[in-house]
């Protein structure tokens, strides 16, 4: 048993609590990282604001870090001590039907434990005064000292640097895979995205090494535009600016419709709008936010008997431990300009500014140093 | 002019009558077809019941026709006296932007004139005691003497009878196309189709030349699950007979769910269901059947982000002038049996029967012989 600072959700929508927690040793399978650095996304403010089902407290959110093997549990073959990791929230087994298939990066090999907080034998390795802590994401990168199935972490070059490449543990790889690995845009392609967070900005970045020929920025708040430029956008559309629907405007800046569009805020109604925005005959649309918990979208079918395509992304349908080592290359060689998404640095002890930085919108990422 | 029986739908929800209506000669780029077999279809019966938004009254229905060319207007080149022709309601000018596009059939350029029942040029062919009476989907095979444009009209070979082919003008193709063109289900899949009207039949026979291992047949008519067996679907299920949602049932009997589905009924419920029983990971549900005005689909944002995909298919993807005549081939070659789908034939008199057929489930298809 070791101590770990961590910062602790003991319920929801209160302030996480930095306290020290005793981590338990990696079981036959497991793996001890010291977390070296984590970015803060808003499915951690999701789960915290208590609207996610699978939420359970008291727990220890932070899914998107980056870190060092510490100690390996029994059997574990593929990393050892001094190993540089990123955690992963999609496993990837190669061995369950899911990974068996080559269709999908939806790994289920821990994923029902996974969902209740559990590491795979059901039970935590987070305590404090003597009471369990809950898991998030298989993950729990607020915490300096975590514990992960070995088949949860992506092995990476050594000389990549953990406090930004921390990023590609969600929000950057979800979006440049979603645009890459989900929906294929093709080159010349018209590209619709909406929401610039740092699942809609890295969306850019994808669709610019797609070559897309035009990307359609969508945001109510301006201020984000000028980053989307530098990333590649060319076009800017803000909501508020416009009496019609917004489909009904990018259906005219595009003659038609784009080629493909993507959901990046959660939000159901801009998942129809993004959807209604494509092109009849072969427009698709991909939806990668979160929404609220029981909140449903909808659209006339005949959207998509007229050729539209409605689909979704998990973590840019990339398979982790396969091919996050590819993003982190082209990070190194700065394909994916990381730094970009970095506005905010700080200790764990400010991690609550970091979530108050985001809800603001002042924040793209604030990054955690341990 | 001249003179042409008809079963002219001059109202709403009234039975149609049989009357002789005037037809003008085909104008530029048109073409005098005299129709030799027009199947009924519930799309024709849709528009009758005026839940239709596109209906226009006075009207002639039908568009699931076969017919032989009388009469060639302007500037027609594709096409001669004699020639064996099946109307398309989906056009293919093989020069706007969609035909260009290769990636849909549905042709825009006789799109808006067709949708207000007339011809390109503003006009009908139609009318009865000096009044107009309106095209219908571009077809109007319920006149045995028509006229539609051009690039609205399939050549088919000589040898192939009319009165079984005319099938493929519509419903046998969409089902056929909607498996092989739109989803390209792939051998070994799981397949569920909802709905064994004819486009679900028809779906059944894409699904077996597809060589998916299971063909799962669903239906709250039992008496639809022997000819859905000759066809070679491989399991049976009557929604009737489970208490719990029939995508439940579906995803259990499947152990996760089906890789492909199919919704050929045009009920958003059920639509939802079609899309809920797919495989997560993978499956993909693609949307048939037309929905009434107004009525919209709806489902959590996470089956979509979970993998599953959703999309629709118009004819079957089939672009008409180039890939009809190879359906004509295989139902020559016995691959697509026509023959199981003609439950009744009759004379243009007896139309209404076959309406009442199809209302009361005793037809799948009832054909109109001139």
């Amino acid at each position: 048993m070791i101590k770990s600072r961590a910062a602790v959700a003991f319920a929801p929508n209160q302030p996480l609590q930095i306290v020290e927690v005793d981590v338990a040793p990696p079981k036959k399978g497991e793996v001890l990282v010291r977390i070296v650095a984590t970015g803060v996304c808003h499915t951690d403010a999701y789960t915290l604001s208590g609207q996610d089902s699978e939420g359970v407290f008291p727990c220890i959110l932070g899914h998107e870090g980056g870190g060092i093997v510490e100690a390996v549990g029994e059997g574990v073959t593929s990393l050892q001590v001094g190993d540089h990791v990123i955690p992963l929230y999609t496993a990837e087994c190669r061995e369950c039907k899911f990974c068996k298939s080559g269709k999908t990066n939806l790994c289920q090999a821990v994923r029902a434990t996974q969902g209740k907080g559990l590491m795979p034998d059901g039970t935590t390795r987070f305590s404090y005064n003597g009471q369990p802590i809950y898991h998030y994401m298989g993950c729990s990168t607020f915490s300096e000292y975590t514990v992960l199935p070995e088949i949860s972490l992506a092995k990476i070059p050594k000389d990549a640097p953990l406090e930004k490449v921390c990023l590609l543990g969600c929000g950057v790889t979800t979006g440049i895979g979603a645009v890459l690995n989900t929906a294929k845009v093709t080159e010349g392609s018209t590209v619709a995205i909406f929401g610039l967070g740092g699942i809609g900005l890295a969306a850019i970045i994808g669709a610019k090494m797609a070559k897309a020929s035009r990307i359609i920025a969508i945001d109510i708040n301006p201020a984000k535009f000028e980053i989307a430029k530098q990333l590649g956008a060319t076009d800017f559309v803000n909501p508020k600016d416009h009496d019609k629907p917004i489909q009904d405007v990018i259906v005219e800046l595009t003659d038609g419709g784009v080629d493909y569009s993507f959901e990046c805020v959660g939000n159901v109604q801009l998942m129809r709008a993004a959807l209604e925005c494509c092109h009849k005959g072969w427009g698709e649309s991909t939806i990668i936010g979160v929404a609220g918990a029981g909140q449903e979208i909808s659209t006339r079918p005949f959207q998509l008997v007229t050729g539209r395509v409605w689909r979704g992304s998990a973590f840019g349908g990339v398979r982790g431990r396969t091919e996050l080592p590819s993003y982190v290359e082209k990070a190194q060689k700065g394909e994916i300009p990381l730094d970009t998404f970095i506005t905010h640095t700080m200790g764990l002890e400010k991690i609550n500014e970091a979530f108050d930085l985001m809800h603001e919108g002042k924040s793209i990422r604030s990054v955690i140093h341990y």
